[in-house]
């Protein structure tokens, strides 16, 4: 009992075999089946895998020569088909927007187990491209054109804004949304906002990026407490004065780099160049009104309670697997970095 | 007048403009009309984009966000569009095998204006990955179904022994050729022949691959006189123990990778696991075997000529730009490294 799973679909740690995905893709085809006839619907499949632990199925255990992370990938990728052939079947492909994105980047921390970040620089847990950079694929056949590519950089809080300008619903307006309406890009992909994304480690500005551009106040890959264990969040990678293993202030004179160019973030912008005179000035002005402008929300992620991990999750009465729920506790969650 | 152009394509080394792509476009197309209708026709096609200096022709000038080098490859890929256009015009696509590879991984060297390596460490000049891995694409249509995937290891030697194949020619026996006849792969790639592949830097023998494994002998990135000068062939990487700056023997107990689940070589094998212990041995042997059966050839690269270089290449008369060609004065060539 880890909160994710319960006794009905176990990890087989050893071997790497679980039947967890199955179970998601089962449970989303369900979904669909009953809600696609009925008028629109939302569905939000967020499965556990490729997450450590890494897992597939008996049927793709040993079906990929990546390892087992490679099987995760493929049972997962499967999945993904089963569910649009699913929409295929209920007749609502075509109208239907189906979003493939992740959290983050790969977590290059399970090593050989993990995914990998192709050439961007370190993984999850940094501001890196390798840690915040994440697929965003688009599918919705008859208004999206296939092989479309958009260069118009997005945040996950764009979905909520985009969907709503989708639906043609207005949010309430009592409250901010850093999301942008970015349904545009679909269409009219030349159409781009060159507008900045804020790239934090806890409460920390690390990085700002805008279009092509991406300036690092800080700097901060794996704290050498972790390496001593064998956690590195940026295996095999050293960028000089980038990838230093403790916070690193560059405020007053940011790293400048062009993550078109040079996506893997290895040729700092020198200082004394017109591009870097240009653009750091503009994006410091950028941060400056961000940070007048903002207004910290209360943090969600502070407070931890075992009373709210899945000890007794929908199905368990069936299964007689539900186990008795402590009390609540709230306690200050620890966050050391 | 640098050997490999004249004045009839300069390059603007400035922009990164030149015509010389589309004139070996140009010339592949010419040869494919002309030879096509008369029989069977084996054209090398060796452009020489995205060799540095990068460049395109204006019509791709500024096309790629990724910098000159995207304009390039942008460029090179229409190029071979256009060369498969042009058997399919001629009606001899389905009877017409395209190889499409490199010489060499990415030349990490040239920075943001060359290509990138994604997962794979270091860059040519190594025999890490980055190095020595390049792509294999192979285009049949009617013979290669779209899609297949080989996971057989090939070296640019089976080239030719596998076209001697398909074409039913015996080469002459009186040679040793180191060269495999890998059709197979193309039709049953199931079929793999898990033969290993010697990999060297000058003539010492770095590493050997064999499937999925991969052991170093020898070690070596970067010379230091070379990073001083801002040459580097692993820009960004470190892997302790593994990219050593100086030539570092292993040999005594070599460095074992599994190159399939950790492509990068970023997490050596344990010396002291039964994977290590069951591999290495058999490896070295296969060493031995390699050691005591070489044949050295000899080396065609120890002499260098300038009278060999390219004054007066075919069409110079017409251009009025013949160069007088210099006495032929043969000396040793001097290879760093």
């Amino acid at each position: 009992m880890l909160g994710r799973y319960y006794k009905d679909f176990p990890i087989n740690r050893n071997q790497g075999i679980s039947n967890m995905t199955q179970l998601y893709i089962d449970a989303a085809v369900g979904f669909i089946n009953k809600e696609a006839s009925k008028g629109p619907f939302f569905l939000l499949w967020a499965p556990d895998a490729t997450h450590a632990p890494t897992y597939a199925s008996e049927k793709y255990y040993r079906t990929s020569r990546r390892g087992r992370y490679g099987n995760a990938v493929r049972e997962l990728d499967a999945g993904v088909g089963t569910i649009l052939d699913a929409l295929r079947k209920q007749g609502v492909d075509n109208n239907t927007l189906v979003v493939f994105t992740s959290d983050n980047g790969a977590a290059l921390v399970s090593k050989q187990d993990g995914g990998s970040n192709g050439p961007f620089l370190c993984g999850k847990q940094t501001t890196f491209e390798g840690g915040m950079r994440a697929p965003g694929i688009f599918w919705w056949p008859g208004v999206i054109s296939a092989g479309t590519t958009s260069h118009q950089v997005w945040t996950q809080m764009d979905l909520f804004s985009t969907t709503a300008q989708l639906a043609g619903v207005s949010p309430p307006q009592d409250r901010i949304y850093d999301g942008l309406p970015l349904a545009n890009s679909f269409t009219y992909p030349q159409l781009e906002v060159p507008r900045p994304v804020f790239l934090y480690r806890g409460d920390r500005l690390m990085a700002v990026r805008r279009g092509a551009s991406k300036i690092h106040l800080w700097t901060f890959s794996t704290p050498p407490a972790e390496l001593q264990k064998g956690i590195n969040y940026c295996p095999g990678a050293e960028v000089p004065n980038v990838t230093t293993p403790t916070p690193t202030d560059h405020s007053g004179r940011p790293i400048l780099f062009n993550v078109e160019v040079d996506p893997g973030e290895r040729y700092p912008i020198s200082p004394s160049s017109s591009t870097y005179r240009n653009i750091v000035p503009m994006l410091l002005n950028v941060i400056r009104e961000h940070n007048e402008k903002l207004v910290p929300g209360e943090p969600q992620l502070n407070w931890c309670d075992r009373a709210v991990m899945h000890w007794a999750p929908p199905g368990c009465e069936t299964l007689n697997e539900c186990l008795p729920v402590p009390e609540s506790h709230p306690t200050l969650c620890v966050w050391p970095h």
